[in-house]
């Protein structure tokens, strides 16, 4: 099992991906955004994805050197068209629309369509907060990509439906909310499957729709249930779909709708000048405030620290931005095939 | 038993409120809020304040004569300080200048800090919505209001911290997210401990930390876990948190801090113009989409419908509308008192 750095991994993704059609300036982006999902400790968003992000570009679901363009501007609003490039790429433009938005008005929107996979969309925030913009962000997956069932449905009719909040915070570690509106990610429910574990409740439903701790269940026809689970899910259920309105069908409004098979990860995010709120010190000072409140509650039995949203994907890159990150032994095979398969001597 | 149409309601709580000292101004807009919370099912947030809110004013927490004012605006950017008006007031007020400024920018943003309970907050983003506007609005409640426990945690230290999201679609009936980010709202656990009955789940925290099915623990100090609960409360944690700095520390920012015993429900709401979106009827059209692909999901076992966000609201008013409400003798009591109090024949 490799234990690879943050450069290596960004080194082999942007390798591979270049070989494999994508444009320098693409594959740069890309290969940095998947490093820091390893790092912040979100590896299903990280160097697992290559293999995926190479089968979307050979069978024509990505254009790899495809750019991002506004489609159009009014005012503090920008909806841009990704022109089907990758999700990193499109969204950091986005981003960066929307902080330019917000720097001339205070509040800056920036939509996006015809994107692929946006990888970790707490880094979006994180960017954002990097130059004192508070941000919500949006992304609501719209075609083959329904896993989870609306509340009191017993099939999936909703997609994973993530949210990301920031404020800026410390240096490199802002507050920061990143969750998807289902109960669990799909990748945490994998990890249960893997290690034949039960899950913590009953988080999804069978095919025939009855509630089940089995993760397996979900594998074979089932559904995951909404954020609140059983008895509070029509929470999260809501959650999901203004996130498939304000992210997916405000983000893909006038472009082509994905064709069977695909997805695609429309999305908004709002940037907030931070200065137009107050002293941005001030308001840290303020933050930091209930931070140390917060983190001073007793603990429950079993808990052995309160961490403020963020703090724990700060943590884990600072650790693992030193120590690097364990690959499991079947994404490295899948790397090497890759390699072998480009001619490639990975770094 | 008294049943009540909405005018009656309104008119009620206009009369008292005013004998208490309020304003004719402010005295309508608290209640035309109270007697549609009360159409729209949501009674812990009608009628039944009367009383609380002529506590508030006697005992000197509330100004009722008092009209909030812009404190600053920086371009789509607007501050307003309620000086310690009813939330109804402020949040119609906020919401007013947060629609101007995305009349102008796109998208507007108003905090809003010195204010008291906002009432339903979905109720603004209606508000909104009927005039062809998006918003997210976050009150996160500041001061001696805290009954729920941070993830990890074994007392409370957040509130119920709630989120509005909404987006237009049908005349009187938006697609509209309002929910408390705890895993139930107090007047739900009210209502278990006044029928006798459990928990759906283990929702709380008796004194000593451990979880609870029984709603008088949290009564009896406990505290509610956040949404998600024991196994996923990280995310109603971080939602919680996220809405204390957008809506709480933001909102109040540079006001007085509320004293011992007192709170402030610091708010913000972002306006977004559809219209800046895409064609505001073609936009309503993918919702209806949308709407309809979820409706039709199959059913679980004990389910009747698959309602949109928004939809039981809407439901709940065309019927109470017609039909009025029921007022609970105990409620009822303390109003008859009130308005023998001051010397009023009620409608």
């Amino acid at each position: 099992m490799p234990r690879l750095t943050r450069d290596r991994i960004s080194e082999i993704a942007r390798k591979i991906l270049t070989a494999a059609g994508t444009s320098e300036a693409n594959a740069k982006v890309v290969a940095d955004h998947l490093a820091d999902a390893n790092m912040t400790g979100h590896d299903s968003h990280g160097f697992i994805r290559i293999p995926q992000y190479v089968a979307d570009i050979k069978a024509g679901r990505r254009d790899p050197r495809a750019v991002p363009v506004v489609a159009s501007e009014s005012r503090a609003v920008v909806r841009v068209d990704g022109h089907r490039s990758f999700g990193q790429v499109v969204a950091e433009f986005g981003t960066r629309q929307a902080i330019v938005r917000a720097q001339a008005h205070g509040v800056g929107l920036a939509t996006m369509g015809s994107l692929g996979h946006v990888g970790r969309i707490g880094s979006y925030g994180e960017m954002a907060a990097r130059e004192g913009f508070a941000s919500i962000m949006f992304t609501g997956l719209l075609g083959d990509a329904m896993i989870v069932a609306p509340y009191g449905g017993s099939v999936p009719r909703m997609s994973t439906n993530p949210i990301a909040i920031a404020f800026p915070y410390k240096p490199d570690c802002p507050i920061l909310l990143d969750f998807a509106s289902s109960i669990g990610a799909e990748g945490k429910l994998r990890v249960y499957r893997a290690r034949g574990h039960k899950l913590p409740d009953e988080w999804v439903l069978d095919s025939s729709g009855k509630p089940s701790r089995d993760p397996n269940d979900f594998y074979s026809g089932g559904a995951v249930l909404p954020l609140g689970g059983l008895h509070g899910g029509h929470k999260g259920y809501a959650l999901a779909f203004v996130i498939a309105v304000l992210g997916g069908l405000v983000g893909e409004y006038g472009l082509p709708e994905p064709a069977p098979g695909e997805f695609t990860s429309g999305s908004t995010i709002i940037a907030i000048d931070v200065g137009a709120l107050g002293s941005v010190d001030a308001l840290k000072v303020k933050v930091g405030g209930l931070v140390e409140y917060v983190k001073d509650t007793p603990l429950m039995p079993g808990h052995s620290e309160i961490l403020f949203p963020g703090e724990k994907e700060a943590k884990t890159r600072q650790q693992r931005l030193k120590e690097g990150v364990d690959i499991e032994p079947a994404t490295w095979e899948q790397i090497t095939a890759l390699a072998a398969e480009y001619d490639l001597v990975l770094p």
